[in-house]
């Protein structure tokens, strides 16, 4: 029986292990996708408790406590905080199999050295160390980042944003970047209470006075032309269903004029709308050689009673599963019928559109650069063992897997970076599987070649860093 | 090689063995979905021919036969009873991965202490065998479901059924309960010819004359008493492509006297008839603490010339295909934003839709039991091992395992009950793997535990019994 | 460590090698589709180059290249030819887990005896051993395919086509088998450019003034006959998009006159007539005893720009995505309900439709023969190991895995028939795993057979040949 959590953690061969000690373990990390706040990283923010951190904002782990039987009290309740603490120590042993318990793990051993699973009977004593270490100077936000060998890490940013902290940092701290990442997700959302006001909103950030569709692409053009002064490379996009109806400008026109004198928009409006301007959006990408995220397929706020009584991104959201593949292929084609398709991440939330979205790579991928079109790494309810290797195996399977640009945290926690480690082991793993198994050649400097570009070169060159 | 069948059979490494052997099987079994017939359990009836316990209703096998080129003759009609037996004989080898030869397999092994694999040479000397035991008394239905240790296993019923059989089986049968089921199939089913009359049961049965919605939905409530004062617990619904459209009592009743009247039904109304009076039944459910099981996407009767010749439930369903994630999550949401959603459990039927359906029961689980919000066990075209594997992996990784209520057989034979070890087997064996790969620490206590929770426990709290 | 590409590749237990060996490596193919010239085949071909013969029109080698980052001149373009060889070479060590890799390492050993992975570094060496055994006599087209002991090929031919070179191959060539296959994709195409023209030369060859749905089909059967004459056991439909809908003739009649009189047809209309003349030669199929093919879901030509640069077929298809349950289910039925569904293999493009296939079949399994209806073998995107092992697992769980008529190539090119030798592998590899774990009985005799069944008498049976 092979121990828990050792040295060679998920690494079921010699192969494996070789692969991730050697050539894995130590590479940098480029974090491209996550939604941590700069502001906390600039102020070099430290945490009173791990209840804050783990439990303050994870709609993972609270989702994990409602299965089990938890009442809302204490989870994201008025309950003390190591009674919530406690709650999910006593939650994680039943987490057999899920993420959750070895993310948990990775981040008691890595962050606080502690390398006892987490369970009720321990919690107490947990609670106190992992406190303890949480108020030291070498635990403040900016110390875990630069201890993860982090180098580069991209927020995900309104076109309206300031980036004031991206810059003060950028002046401050020289042990790795945080970049921007312009996410259009409010300019894009006609079919929204407050789409106005928020209009109106860019309209003064941008000094574009927005009356149609043409300038409100110049405003959001310029924000984008500031981003990029500000070090963006990557920009972010949610595809909810509905992805594409053709179109044209005037039509588009006619729908934001109608919206911005306070009229009603059809869903088939909606969709137009939001399918013309991410082309105009994709084209202005293309021109600034930046990288386009497509996360697509989540059905958000489920649960009417807990959305009046939490919001948004509090463990209500799952997977759709409506049919896109014409239309997300019709969006892109557009864009590239002009050989003006940026770089293009396709994110799957149901991985039942995993392989459609492999074999839909290939259509577009133009010579241009390496992987252009990238199908992007298990997401959300996909970011497990089983689910990476899926991934994984699509991407070997439908496309060239040297090119890929490998691992991000997709996180709002400071802790997160163990996940990194978590994916590279599952790398290595699948890599010498194979090759143990004699269904590829051990040819080490070509293989470890290929496992650093995965873990680190691929993705920096993607983004041209 | 590992011998076939033998103690060990499907558990591959020793925390496996050790997990099944000592905590798995010998735990009883609450086989809370089938659809035996509680008469033949009452009358502890004893069966002529094993002809008649395997081929006399087994529309798996029927497929299976006919799919290896067996005439109808030999499958439903008129030939005899040894020809069928060594018809489904000659077929068994060649059902190579299929859970069949299994099934078949752990039957004779269980019920009749038979080891060797059933063949055509050797057809007539089992169908000896067979047939001898099964007329000894200690082969009767009773005596199969004691023998085979069941604690509790649940019928499925209509409402406008007596439960006569039930009751008085409960009179006297003090081994095992067997509980009635609440399917009001025939009551939802407003677009089949003869609805009227079905409607005109349900109104003597129940005493309340249905003349709209309200009144359908009290003679409904009033048989879900009668059934809950005869032990039920659980109730059962077939959803099939079309879930959920939004409506009001206003039009249902409309939709509703229109069909009792005598006319006809567009299919976008039933829908939204089916939609509105599941939601008042589950909110009934909730009330009384039952259980509401979804089984969900069956395309059935697919072959005219065969429905014709055989009726119903002979062999020619299939799954269906339709996209149903935004409909699903309405319909829950419609019971759940006023707190009465009751225990519900999705069963799914086309495994591209198990990991959307194991997302969405995050959104509803709220804390006020373990696991409200079930992933069905592995159902239907889905019962095999790599079946159950999926379900248990994607419960998983979205879920928490330690709340999972485990196996049922949903079948029409008293041979069945071995499915049960099947499951348990499979069960230990993914556990075990994942323990034995240092993927989860070893910890005897707590993983007998969780197995014998998965076994028996969970199902008896969730059932409240 | 297994070597890479030894005797046992792909073996991974002695039970397997053991089936390989003893029972599949010998056995003679038969490869019941692909795309191959029968004309090159009569003529003898040889080649000047392996760039002819592996990048001249191997789409799935150009979109590897584009997706490395390749421009177009040196796939397709104008760039020498061993500049594109050389190019592949540096391309192939990068498809870690890609069919392609082991493909043209099979190729390589199989038909040029040569063992060494391709590199960029040996690019020129492999260049000059390749072309100089590709002049050689024994390195004509028929001697591949006579080396490769092929027994019977089915090429892939439109209506209108002579076979002329089909009669004359027969009439020289002893060794092997070339038949055609009936493919009438132009005469279902109405909603194409050039429809019309396509009928005037359907009306010409077959002598039958073509005015009418009626006209049409005894065009179209009379052509059938003639294609049976020349030896066609096996006719091919490719199904995109919908599927079905329910028409009449007269419905259908007005269509297909309205276009060959000019006029435009809804997308509507093009499904009604597709189905109804589907149907229609359906049952043609099944009074002539031959297999009909149906390759369900290809999504064509989705980059417009690379469409008009090169035309159909040159790397821009994936997968499509859409529900067809309900339609492939009703369109089956209408030729089963008179008792004239032919034999029918229906292949799957996408694999979260696998499974639904697989339970399909299972609709029309009439006893009429072994396996009347087949779940084809992994196609196109899915003809990969992890493909074939999720066809072979579906079709053990929802079928009888002993029926199964095994691979084809589905290739245009005269190196491919090695991909059967692939298949075997892992054919044996699948079914030895299962009995080395104690989940089927080790019977040397049964299972012996089976694999050869299935490698090659199954499908010479079901071709009837």
């Amino acid at each position: 029986m092979k121990a828990f959590l050792d040295e060679d953690f998920l690494l079921q061969n010699d192969t494996a292990k070789k692969l991730y000690h050697t050539y894995a373990e130590k590479m940098p990390i480029i974090d491209y996708h996550n939604h941590l706040f700069v502001k906390e990283i600039y102020e070099d923010k430290t945490y009173d408790s791990i209840t804050e951190v783990w439990l303050g904002g994870d709609h993972y782990k609270w989702r994990a406590m409602r299965s089990v039987g938890v009442p809302e009290e204490r989870i994201t309740g008025s309950a003390e905080a190591f009674d919530k603490f406690s709650t999910w120590a006593k939650t994680v042993p039943q987490l057999f199999g899920n993420p959750l318990y070895h993310w948990t793990a990775l981040e008691l051993k890595r962050y606080f050295e502690i390398s006892t699973p987490l369970t009720e009977k321990n919690a107490k004593e947990m609670y106190a160390i992992c406190n303890e270490k949480l108020q030291r100077k070498d635990f403040s936000v900016r110390e875990l980042i630069a201890k993860m060998n982090v180098e580069i890490l991209c927020t995900t940013d309104d076109p309206a944003d300031s980036l004031e902290y991206h810059k003060k940092l950028k002046e401050e701290e020289s042990r790795f970047k945080v970049l921007p990442t312009f996410r259009p997700e409010k300019a894009m959302a006609i079919g929204k209470d407050g789409y106005k006001e928020y209009v109106e909103k860019l309209s003064e950030v941008s000094d574009v006075a927005i009356i149609d569709f043409d300038s409100l692409l110049s405003a959001l053009t310029k924000r984008l032309e500031y981003f990029c002064e500000v070090g963006c490379r990557i920009t972010d996009h949610s595809l909810e269903s509905g992805i594409y109806k053709p179109t044209d400008k005037d039509e588009v026109d006619k729908i934001l004029k109608n919206r911005l004198s306070g009229g009603q928009i059809s869903s088939e409006e909606e969709i137009k709308f939001k399918g013309y301007l991410l082309i105009a959006l994709a084209k202005e990408y293309h021109r600034k050689g930046l990288v386009m995220q497509l996360h697509i397929g989540a059905m958000r706020n489920n649960a009417t009673r807990m959305f009046v009584a939490l919001g948004a991104d509090a463990g209500f959201d799952s997977q759709d599963d409506f049919s896109y593949a014409r239309e997300l292929s019709a969006l892109l084609n557009e864009a590239d019928k002009e050989g003006k398709l940026p770089k293009t991440v396709l994110y799957c939330l149901n991985p039942k559109d995993t392989q459609m979205l492999a074999s839909m790579m290939g259509n577009f991928q133009d010579g241009s650069c390496p992987g252009k079109i990238q199908l992007g790494p298990a997401w959300w309810f996909l970011d497990h063992k089983s689910g990476m290797e899926a991934q994984m195996q699509a991407l070997m399977e439908y496309g060239v897997f040297g090119t890929f640009i490998g691992m991000l945290t997709d996180s709002r926690s400071f802790l997160s970076f163990s996940r990194h480690e978590y994916f590279r082991r599952i790398l290595c793993n699948l890599v010498g599987t194979c090759v143990e198994n004699g269904e590829y050649p051990w040819d080490e400097t070509f293989l470890g070649e290929m496992i650093q570009n995965i873990c680190y070169y691929n993705v920096k060159k993607y983004l041209d860093e």
